[in-house]
């Protein structure tokens, strides 16, 4: 093999993608020493999602001062990459439920220093900004986010006030003149891979508030504020978002990506290869690795491994995938282009004890699959 | 691929080695409908071994009255293979532990319709007779089939007697003169993949009387019995067997089979090889799969991955080794020309519940892996 392709998920509860990447790579330069290794650790929006891109592409990491969930200053960060014409910003770098692990209150965080993430990359001159939803503290629905390029939030006394997921049944009107001009010519893409409604029974605040803090009763009233903005955002901005699939990710974030920002949601797996212009880059690749923790008929739907053989299989080139655990319904990866699927249980153990192996078992079936090839 | 050869052992507590055949070989159908593939399900001699040598080079099953443990008639069986001219015996065809399921005891069991087998292959003609130790219910050393073919124990009233486990330090002396002479000129060679010497610590009834049905004071008298009795061996045959390994298998059958039998020990797995002519099989094979429950360096001496592995690696054909499990320190057998080695755990799954999906799981890992040979 000359040139490989290594583009795995992480295996969710034991290793990053980065990790697989790692494994992966040793094994493959150990057996084919000239082989090129273009790692690709995918990032799935959430926390470690700027540092799988910069890995992935390479590019620079940006530091700047913004407020956290809680209006207070704080260092956070982003991705420049592409020469500096792409941002890449994962929301969990201000407004991530590690940040309040003590004061976890998603009636009172803010995404404001998401909108502050996204105008200092603006005003640097990129032409397109990827923000990562995922593990979150907030219920906000983004109006922090937007407030802080400029969007205006009034009350019934005419008063201007950034809402938090508690107060956004006190917004009135919605007033986008005064948005950042910056923002107009730049595209933005948010990275989304649930689809859950703004608000019900399936909505960001039943679904995710409890996991941040919220009690039944702040649950109900999460819930009410986000249904509230839904229909402020229908009046004002006409755009009807209630039901659309992912607009109840992070805490309703989806919602006001798409309100506030003209943002179109996009499954992580397609953003990241669309970004590392995967279908070049695997043209002339001999294989290509993926996987993840588990591979069942249920969940190939958008999933990595799915996204991976689609693409794959347009350009005819092979695809390993290497998985915690398969279940037997999978035919449809090999359909799609799927040559093989390896499980990485070296021994029957259950998962509470292969867990704490799982980098010593994934190398072991490297190895072996390796061994296979090169024979 | 257009030839293959299938050599696995079993699994031991989930399928045997016909078994796994069957599925490699239905898999294999699928994937390359034009192979050639030939099935050699790994004997270890104990039960179902005339079965796996009839499986893998075909003959016929001869099926005659001899005495069970308890010395009552009972229909028994060998298998009649190259043509008639040779035998091969399961001792566990009437002296196996479930023949005696409710009445286990080794002081008074015998192996005489062991003997009684061998003297009715010799009869037909037969050049060789291969005899598989292991599943016994007896501990007699082979006084009992030594009996059968006419060698005489006699005590110290001069009174012939056919010992069994409980009366070898009755044992006087030993005639000889009385042996059957067509088994002069028969090649006898015994599977024994145990070394546990005939007495002591590790002979044969420490060790495996227990699971007869001894307890600790009959353990005692049977292995005092079992040094009696290699004294007398030493003492009237000139040959002394109490350490050479293999000699305290199947109730010190091993020391019968050397001292009246003039056999030779030798693995299960060489004694498989040798008979189905697996060098002139495999010398123009595209592959040859293998495997067993579990993989690991101990284990490696003499087990049939490695007996497989050698051969395979002399005619420079390739082996893929398919496992229940594998322990790291395996290194060994990739230096003997293993190519790979996959286990079979595609959730993980402790034991208890992976057996249960054996078949499924081969099946899988099998199909993947032929995908991957097919690319």
């Amino acid at each position: 093999m000359k040139k490989v392709v290594l583009v795995p998920d992480s295996f969710k509860g034991t290793m990053s993608s980065s990790t697989v990447c790692e494994i992966m790579e040793k094994k493959i330069k150990e057996h084919f020493p000239q082989c090129q290794v273009i790692s690709i650790p995918v990032a799935d929006g959430g926390e470690g999602s700027v540092d799988c891109f910069l890995a992935a592409v390479g590019g620079e990491k940006i530091e700047i001062e913004v407020k956290n969930p809680y209006f207070e200053d704080m260092k956070a960060f982003y991705g420049m990459i592409d020469h500096g014409k792409t941002a890449v910003i994962e929301m969990a770098a201000c407004a991530g439920l590690p940040l309040v692990e003590d004061r976890k209150n998603p009636a009172k965080t803010t995404t404001y220093g998401v909108g502050q993430l996204i105008l200092d990359a603006a005003r640097r001159g990129v032409k397109k900004i990827i923000v990562g939803l995922g593990g979150s503290c907030t219920n906000d629905g983004g109006c922090g986010a937007a407030a802080a390029v400029g969007v205006k939030f009034i009350n019934k006394n005419g008063d201007e006030f950034i809402p938090t997921g508690g107060t956004l049944q006190e917004i009135d009107r919605i007033d986008m003149s005064g948005k950042a001009e910056i923002l107009r010519n730049i595209e933005i893409i948010t990275m989304c891979d649930i689809d859950n409604p703004m608000y019900g029974p399936n909505g960001a605040a039943h679904v995710f508030a409890p996991q941040k803090g919220a009690d039944r009763e702040m649950v109900l009233h999460l819930d009410r504020g986000v249904k509230h903005l839904s229909e402020i955002i229908k009046k004002d901005l006409n755009k009807d978002l209630a039901e659309v699939p992912g607009t109840g990710a992070a805490g309703a974030m989806g919602a006001g990506m798409l309100a506030f920002f003209d943002s179109t949601l996009q499954m992580g797996i397609e953003t990241v290869l669309d970004t590392v212009k995967f279908d070049s880059l695997i043209h002339d690749a001999d294989m290509i690795f993926t996987g993840e923790g588990k591979i069942d008929g249920q969940s190939l739907r958008g999933k990595v491994v799915m996204g991976v053989a689609k693409r794959a299989y347009a350009a005819k080139v092979p695809v390993i995938v290497i998985a915690g655990g398969a279940e037997l319904d999978i035919d449809e990866i090999y359909n799609f282009g799927v040559t093989s699927v390896f499980t990485i249980n070296r021994l029957p153990e259950d998962f509470e004890k292969s867990r704490l192996k799982s980098i010593e078992n994934l190398s072991f079936t490297m190895d072996n699959i390796l061994r296979l090839i090169k024979k």
